[in-house]
């Protein structure tokens, strides 16, 4: 069973999740073949992965007789288990406890398309749509208090498998980073007496000198620290805490915003790998004025070395300013 | 200029760093051919690097002709500038200056070896010697509160040059992470009365579950919340919390330490890359009874992945028990 081990020093915890050494290994993964047989997320195959706790109808799918444009299942190695003995374990000054949580995997079409930016706006939208009704129904459940949506694409960026795939991982406490955006939003709330994140979109607006796109809804810009080369953050322009609170309508303007930075960022750095992760508010505190939801990609154009390791700061040779330009006149 | 840019949200320190840009890029930089006429770190190419600033002489060097075993130089592509305007930049919501600091490398050698493992003991402590000496040095500059040494080895650690080499940066303020250590070492004093990593090491000995190897001075062992597959940590037997405060002749002994635990490594493992740093006292700060240095080598097996980016959580599938065994059982 998968455990949380605490640092017995500084507030760091870590998932020793001993079923996720037996996930399959494609090296590298980005460029892997697709041979429809063996893949377990192709349309054909859906009998290779646990039983889907979400389908969304594929009216508009793109391959031929495939009944469902999105699909999220059960991750089949998963590093938390909904199941287990909730009592935490102290035995000396090492704490411990059962990895509580759900992790499920977001198949974000029917047919093996490796990079998101390469589906259609409809499509990158069913996507959301899935992790927005996957957050609402994991919302229902009082154990947790975090949900995590992230993707990784390429190996560099840790996918395993080539297939377009995102995860979820609802959690039974807040993380360190999302705790941390809370509780500085909140201080600077108490302070400025207004909304941190409300003032960076204002401030870039007015700049300009950081956007790389916006819609009606979002603004696409590169940030101010950022922490790697390429580094984009999308925020929606009206305060929201919640990203599942939101009214629907808005995942088509997010779907737009995302290819479009996506496909920017592919095209201005060779298609790197990427992460990308939503931070929206803890599940468990109401709608605010100072925490405010939005999306982090962190491209892999650089390795992270023993200084960002050892120290917590980041080195970064490309400047924010520099970044936006670039992705702002490539030609997509 | 490089400068430090504060992240308006949380207390996350990032270094804009321009001219890093222009290093030279060896893809891979590990299994690079040794080409002793083009490599600036080889014995006979002195000229290609900015004047050295510590030279340890070599008489038992194994070059014939070198007269030097190590080589600290001035950073060629510098993170950080020892010149420059020390006044705080505020601008809105935005908080940067002027990265002040020093960035050196320490030149392993004089002939072209990848691998500090593949060094011997007495070459290992040379490597020591240098840090120390250098660090000793730099905490004569009031300006500085940290000196962070750290060691790339491989492209996936982020290491551009093959020939080894580590890295020393002095910092004028103590960075997050071990800034996050001396205070969680600090409230474990307070409460307890006794320093927490002398009891992680007490309770390592008793019950073997996580150790690797030891000697009179040392213990090597998997630290029990490891973040990653492999993680080891080398800490002195006796207390210290100064890494240059100690008797010269403890190095021998760290030397014979890390040479096993990087052998180890690379035989379990298939010669993985991997960071290394030393955490020690930050330099304002007098030796205390509740900081103890240490040294962290954290191997690249796994892709840092968003789920570790989005939540500041590490997701790790070997467990450190089982790291342990492997690493003490494999034959060097």
């Amino acid at each position: 069973m998968p455990e949380f081990r605490k640092d017995p020093v500084v507030e760091r915890w870590v998932i020793i999740a001993r079923a996720r050494a037996k996930r399959p290994q494609s090296q590298p993964a980005r460029r892997q073949t697709a041979d429809a047989s063996l893949c377990p997320f192709c349309a054909g195959n859906e009998s290779m992965t646990p039983a889907p706790v979400l389908v969304l109808a594929g009216n508009d799918a793109p391959v031929a007789g495939a009944i469902w444009s999105v699909r999220v299942v059960p991750n089949k190695y998963p590093a938390l288990t909904e199941h287990g003995d909730a009592v935490p374990r102290q035995d000396g000054l090492y704490q411990s406890k059962h990895a509580a949580g759900v992790h499920e995997v977001v198949i974000e079409g029917p047919s093996h398309v490796s990079e998101i930016a390469a589906l259609s706006e409809i499509e990158i939208e069913q996507i959301l749509h899935a992790y927005r009704l996957r957050m609402l129904y994991l919302r229902g459940d009082s154990r947790w208090r975090y949900v995590l949506i992230y993707k990784n694409q390429g190996t560099e960026a840790g996918a395993t498998l080539s297939h377009g795939h995102s995860q979820i991982a609802a959690l039974p406490m807040v993380p360190k980073e999302s705790l941390e955006e809370f509780e500085g939003a909140k201080n600077y709330y108490a302070t400025a007496g207004r909304c941190v994140y409300c003032d960076i979109i204002q401030r870039e607006l007015e700049s300009n000198a950081r956007i790389v796109t916006e819609n009606d809804r979002f603004i696409v810009c590169c940030p101010f620290a950022s922490r790697v080369a390429g580094e984009i953050w999308i925020l929606p322009k009206l305060h929201s805490s919640h990203f599942d609170s939101g009214v629907s309508s808005d995942l088509g303007a997010l779907a737009q915003a995302l290819r479009e930075a996506l496909r920017r960022l592919a095209r201005c750095f060779h298609e790197p790998a990427f992460n990308y992760f939503l931070h929206s508010n803890p599940l468990r505190e109401p709608e605010n004025p100072y925490y405010h939801w939005h999306l982090e990609i962190l491209p892999k154009l650089q390795y992270f070395a023993g200084f960002e390791w050892g120290s917590g700061f980041y080195m970064n040779s490309l400047a924010p300013e520099e970044a936006a330009r670039l992705l702002r006149h490539v030609v997509i």
